[in-house]
Parts: C-alpha cells; structure tokens; sequence
C-alpha cells in the first residue's frame, strides 16, 4: 500500500511545524521537493530547511522540477487543468519509482493544504491515472492564523460571519453581501483600492511568520496609499512578496 | 514585563501543537490551567495532558475556576460581557500575583485563538482594567482545517470563496448570497436541517482530530436525518459534542 502525506507546514516559520508534520516527515520513506518552476525560491529554500535541518536522521529527499506553466495561462482558469496533469504524471511517476512495492511518500505544503492550494486536486489526479495509493492529509497554520496572530486580533467580530476570498473575487464582486469581515488571499494588485473605503479597516501584512515579515493596520481610507508603497517597495526589495489582509466594516 | 501568551492548541489532538506552542508553553513562567465551568471536562483534560505530560520538565501550573455564567445569558449576546469582565478579573488578579515583578503567563486556547474564541477579548478587558502586559498570540489549528483534514479535501474550490459562520447565522440569514462553500461552527441544532437541501453537498465532522472522531459525508438531502441521528447518539453516549460542517453547493 503506498501513502501519500500533505504535509501542512505552515506559511513561513519552521516552528509552525506541527509535531504531527514532524512525525509524518521524519517517518516518510521519501519526501518529494519541488525544486522550483513555479515556487518561489525562498519557498523552497524553507521547505529545504526543514527536511534536511529540522528531521534527524534527515529522511530521503528526491529533488523534481515543477512543469513549465505556459505565461499565457493565469492560474485559476481552465487552462489550469493541463498544468495539474503534467505536474500528476511528474508525481505518479516519482511515487511508482521511489516506493513501487509500497511506503510513505510526503510533500510538504504551504500553509494549510485545504486553503487556495493545488496539490489535493493534483493528489486525485494521480489516482485518476491509476496510481492506487491512499491520501493522508496533515493540517497546517495558515497565512490567516500567522496574520491574526501577528496584530493579535480575533478573526471574526463576537458571533460574526467571515468570508474568505481572493483579490480576483474581490475586483469582481466587490464588499460581499452581508460580509463583515473579509479576508483577502491571493492579490497580486492591492484589490483593497477598488473599494470605497469609508468605514472599512484593515490589518494587512506581508510575509507573515517570516523573518522580513510586516504588518500595517489602521482604517482604509488611511491605509491604502502606505500598504500599496510599502507593498511596492518590500517587493523590490525581497523580488518576491506574499501579502493577506482582513477588512472589517464598522470596526474602529 | 508581563507576557501573557495565548497558545493555540489545536482541536484535540495533542500532536497538533505547534513547535512554537511546545516552546511557548515550556518556558512560560506559569500556565493558568481553567478546571472546568464553561469548559467541557474532555477539554480540560486534553490542556491538563499538554501541560503535565507533554513539557518537560513540567512548567509551574496553576488551576483556576471559571465563574459560573448567569444561565440566562447566553454566549453570544449583549450580557456574555458581563461574564468576560468576571473572568479577566480573575485573570489579573492571577497574573498579578504570580508574575508580580514581570514574567511570561501562557493559557491553552482550543483550536486557533482567532477563530471564535472569546480569549483575546477577554485579555484586552484585563488590559483595560489597568494591568500592563503584551498579548502574545501563537497560532493554532483550528477545528476547520481537521475538518477538511480528515475528509481530504480541499476548503475552497478553485479560486471560490468560502464563508465561515455560526449555526445561528445560518438559521437567521439562510444561505449567504454569492457564497459557493459555507463553514459552519457552534452549531448546536443542526442548522443545516434550514436549508432546502437541492444540490448541496455536506462534508460533516464530530469530534474532529480526536480518538472519538466520527467523519460523514454525501449530498445534503441524503445524509441530513443520519447526521442528526448520529449525533444525537454520539452526544447522548460522550455526554458532549462538538461538531463542524462544510456545505458546497453545486458539488455532487
Ligand atoms: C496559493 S495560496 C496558499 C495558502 C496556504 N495554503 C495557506 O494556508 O495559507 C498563497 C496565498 O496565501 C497567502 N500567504 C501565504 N503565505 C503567506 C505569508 N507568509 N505572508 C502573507 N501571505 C501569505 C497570500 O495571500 C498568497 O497569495
Ligand atoms: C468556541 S469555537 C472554538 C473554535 C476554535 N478556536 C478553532 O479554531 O477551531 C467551538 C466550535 O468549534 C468547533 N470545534 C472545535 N473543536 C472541534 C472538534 N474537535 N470537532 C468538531 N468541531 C470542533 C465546533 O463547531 C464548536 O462549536
């Protein structure tokens, strides 16, 4: 029987290991790494970090490279799908290769695996192409804990509803209706912008639980010029940035 | 300087600690451990087996009673202030007496302490009373992640937004507008049973990350009367419940 373990690692600090992730880890006959192509170098490098400094003995580590992603197909689009399957017969390939007779195999993932990320939909791709293997999910800190933890704020207001969504959402749709507090992932445009922004406030921050981490808060009409220059320049800086936010109406 | 710092813990299952929290946890000066009132004598327990059998060597633990709420006031409205402002003062009467000259106090929050949890209120009214200390939050995770956890699959859809809200929430407002995925927390009556179930597909969890763990799943429509029924035996049989759903619609 062959395993294969998401491993949440959290978005950023080794220390968000949970000590599950660290059994499942050092316990899996090999750990898959993505080498780069779509990761961001410092993601991998974290991700390297921990499998051959945090486990010990260091398990078996096989280095891939990720598919080439055609510029012309944004994520989150149907030409998304082409991308996952190339990336499915990458793994079934590895997993067939690395634990034929059986074993655990485990990828360690960003975040949490069940927030705004791919490899449980690749995951079913694998055993669509036949590949008959079991999947062990290990839950992870997400960017939003690491966020609320990081200004030391409740996500939700007392008995509030909280939607969850992407900047793309976000442009489209504007303030969902009902919402009081929104979170915000996967914006690659500070989409805060196409909000009125009375009454609106935001705790934002970038590379949350990471060393360059920072965080900006206060009311939106405020706010928003800093966080866009501040966004800019941090992005300069690093050559990369991951950043989340949270909007409240009606908070203070 | 007095530290308070809130560990998340995780939703029941010890491994979900964090190395952070491990560490937090270990070197705080003393762990307020409550012994029960509000809370559920299991998860008294778990904290209990974190902070005696999981840190060595074990840190200073001081065990406190919560003030008994009025019945009449339900969590979750104007009145459960009144109780918080008893139990912060319980809480800075206790930091103040055993980190008199400065010192590091860390107190358990199940799951995630921003994910509707009245912690962090309750340390900005001991603040508010006068007591000077920094609020220290260390993530957690939260009972929606070992929901999607122990069903394997992911929270959002691709790119879809998610809204997270509470059993009254959904029997007061119905379905939210625009909402793809609907999490749903401290449900105490199935609310789920609101809903013309057509379409809907529930992904549903007791005791989640837990030796009692009980998982269902399938369309609405089918699997609404045996989710009722298996938690009503469940209750009846721990004495406690505690469970979490996910609702999609348009997934089969
Ligand atoms: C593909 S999603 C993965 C989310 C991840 N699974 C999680 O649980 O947080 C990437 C998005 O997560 C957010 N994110 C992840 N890590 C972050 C970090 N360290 N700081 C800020 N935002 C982060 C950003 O909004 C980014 O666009
Ligand atoms: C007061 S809230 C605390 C939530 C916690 N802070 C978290 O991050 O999950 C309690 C609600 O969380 C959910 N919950 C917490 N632990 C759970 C578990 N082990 N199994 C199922 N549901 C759980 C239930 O919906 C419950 O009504």
């Amino acid at each position: 029987m062959i395993t294969l373990s998401l491993v949440g690692i959290g978005s950023g600090n080794p220390e968000h290991l949970t000590l599950e992730a660290v059994r499942k880890l050092q316990g899996a006959d090999v750990i898959l790494l993505p080498r780069k192509g779509a990761e961001k170098t410092a993601l991998a490098d974290l991700r390297r970090h921990i499998a051959t400094e945090m486990l010990s003995p260091a398990p078996r580590v096989v280095e891939f490279d990720y598919p080439k992603r055609d510029a012309d197909t944004p994520e989150y689009t149907d030409g998304v799908t082409a991308w996952h399957d190339a990336i499915a017969a990458i793994w079934a390939e590895l997993i067939a290769r690395h634990v034929r007779d059986g074993g655990r195999v485990a990828l360690m993932v960003w975040g949490d695996p069940a927030l705004y990320d791919s490899t449980l939909r690749i995951a079913d791709r694998v055993i669509a192409r036949g590949l008959e293997m079991r999947i062990d999910v290990v839950p992870g800190i997400t960017s939003l804990s690491m966020l609320t933890s990081a200004h030391a704020i409740p996500l939700n207001t007392l008995a509030g509803a909280v939607q969850i969504t992407t900047g793309r959402n976000l442009r489209a749709a504007g303030w969902p209706e009902g919402a009081e507090t929104l979170a915000v992932m996967l914006d690659g445009e500070c989409s805060f912008q196409c909000l009125p922004p009375e009454g609106i406030h935001i705790w934002w921050g970038a590379y949350v639980g990471m060393a360059q981490q920072i965080t900006l808060s206060g009311p939106l009409s405020k706010m928003a010029p800093e966080i866009v220059d501040t966004r800019a320049r941090a992005r300069a800086e690093n050559g990369w940035i991951m950043d989340i936010y949270i909007l409240r109406k009606g908070a203070n």
